[in-house]
């Protein structure tokens, strides 16, 4: 990993102005005397992104999205997500950018040897092979954002992967957990929108929901700490509370706990394998926790992650395919086109007529997604 | 610490014939590729300690107590505990021997530079400071065996202490848990003996249910973990699953889960930090594991938890006073001369009484002990 010789670590932060985002400056300002921000990129929101430059003293600011507000300082494009990640004052590259657009920074990012600090799902989920390539070849640093993998990065520390036996995923149960499957296949808009534990943006709370989220995060999983699926596990945690447990090869196990929140996870992805005090980060108790349950995953009732483990299995495109058609049947379900217990149908019929797509170049993975997007709004919108 | 220059490390197991001994000779028997048993001591039981020597090829046994049936060539006496400590071909210690007499083997073996897997709870809470002495001037290590100890390390495994900024020690409630206060007062010795979730001899049964286990346990994490005891607190969770908790200074919480055994711990203790494969120790099962819950312990219920901290807060000869009180007061609940409630009364006035005696020399401390014994077992059986 590249550092700068002295003083605070440059920190770039990508997709600023969103939820992640607005959290990982709120923990890089905690800390001054370890990190700075060097550079930002927001999709659109103008106003807020000069804020941050302000705020921040950013030397480097990028919009990606068209907007009339657009200072004309600021970098531009989808390009600009690629100058902020590689530049020479930036160690770390908070990817927190939503959608494939985020991976061409990941692969560049680490490709110039930055540690990359990954909450840009599509990154791993689409371009696995390929990041773990740029990750190899330029001595760059892959470190998960999300609370989940996270957890089994805490877990882990600096241990050989040799040592893990498996590792298990929680997961929440999303707000369907106890429904029926009628009830479930019927469900609104605004009943899936209630997550019971996190308050995330609408597609990932959807995601929640089918547990389609799950899958990703198995696929990442895979990437991340080079495990075959048959040791990916997950199981429902409905408080949310264990972000993910790690079984060691001599029968042990350990997790990691902690009231819902990202700064954590941000937070150690900037320190691992260190941790920086920080007071500001609330603290479990467990008895006001208690109780912990957990429960098995009814894949009857959310196919969806076992469509999205199968996707990931089967590698080459069918991960990428899973994940876009799983966008496009979201929006097609936000926006009242179809039944929420139609999702499910719909990808798993992209997966199986567009997995077979190549998959060997960043230009294949992208028409992989732009085909898989395309066949499930046609269906849903035609 | 030392190493035998090639082929498996020479292991000394005091108090081969307990029930700590036995799995240690279980979990050693299934790495014959790393482990080799060259010592063995045990208090009494000849028979036992013959079918492990023949069973090991030990090259060394010692029978700690007078026994006629005893073989010529073995050790004998106290003194064999240091012997089988000390030996050349010894480069782990498991100190499994039960009361006062463990103290003087653990600090022979880390003056020698030995690892100490320690499982003899005298050796701490009587003699922490010179046990630490004892350490730092041989180059010994000191590993706990105790499954909350272990699971403590498990989570900080080689991290700065620096980085903890608490632990939180679980105690199963033992048998009176949700009894009244008159109730537990008048308890049977057949009541306390029914300890809910670990099976274990008499005395440290007893312990679980007055929660003085839990005390000598807070005593030994600071010692161990170079904690000051307000950042060591006890939770009950009565499942004895997660085997304790860490908390982090970035307000991230660690815990170690597993069925209870010994096994596993006792290996950990030889292989700390890195994991050897056991398919043998048994997987947990978070889901069969469920509900995990975690209660406060009830202090007014519960008052030995408190002196026993206090006593260690206090320092100086006050822990082995409030050892060896508990010691001879749980023996006399045992034989029917004291009611289970009057043991805290015995041990609290013990301590008040004794607590300031010397405490600079291992004599010192078995002069405390001595004294503390023969106070509370005068006033019990006088």
């Amino acid at each position: 990993m590249s550092t700068s010789a002295t003083g605070p670590r440059g920190i770039a932060v990508l997709g600023s102005t969103g939820s992640i985002g607005k959290s990982a400056l709120r923990v890089i300002a905690r800390h001054p005397e370890l990190f700075r921000v060097t550079a930002l990129t927001a999709f659109g929101n103008a106003e807020t992104l000069r804020e941050q430059e302000r705020e921040t003293n950013a030397r480097y600011a990028g919009l990606v999205g068209d907007h009339a507000d657009r200072a004309d300082a600021w970098g531009r494009g989808a390009e600009c997500l690629v100058e902020a990640a590689t530049r020479a004052d930036v160690d770390v590259v908070i990817n927190a950018v939503v959608g494939a657009a985020g991976l061409p920074a990941t692969l560049a990012a680490l490709r110039a040897g930055k540690r990359v600090a990954l909450a840009n799902k599509e990154s791993l989920v689409m371009g696995g092979e390929l990041v773990l390539e740029a990750r190899d070849r330029g001595a760059g640093e892959l470190v998960p954002v999300d609370s989940e993998h996270s957890a089994i990065l805490q877990c882990i520390g600096t241990r050989p992967r040799s040592e893990i036996r498996r590792v298990i995923i929680t997961a929440s149960g999303g707000p369907f957990r106890e429904w029926s499957a009628d009830r479930i296949a019927n469900a609104t808009v605004d009943d899936a929108l209630k997550h019971p534990t996190w308050r995330m943006g609408r597609k990932i709370t959807i995601d929640s929901a089918t547990l389609a989220n799950k899958a990703l995060e198995v696929i990442e999983a895979h990437h991340l700490f080079g495990l075959p699926y048959d040791r990916i596990d997950v199981v429902v945690h409905p408080q949310s509370v264990v972000h993910s447990l790690v079984e060691f090869d001599d029968g042990s196990t350990v997790a990691q706990l902690g009231v819902p929140s990202m700064e954590l996870p941000i937070l150690y992805a900037l320190t691992h394998p260190e941790r920086m005090s920080d007071t500001a980060i609330p603290r479990l108790d467990p008895v006001a926790a208690s109780p912990l349950t957990f429960e098995r995953v009814n894949d009857a009732l959310f196919p969806m992650l076992a469509i999205g483990v199968a996707a990931g299995a089967r590698g080459g495109a069918a991960p990428a395919v899973f994940n876009a058609a799983n966008e496009a049947a979201v929006a097609a379900f936000l926006d009242g086109r179809i039944r929420f217990g139609a999702i499910a149908a719909h990808v798993s019929s992209a997966v199986d007529a567009l997995g077979a797509l190549p998959f060997e170049t960043l230009a294949d993975l992208t028409a992989a997604d732009a085909a898989a997007r395309e066949r499930v709004h046609a269906r849903c919108y035609g």
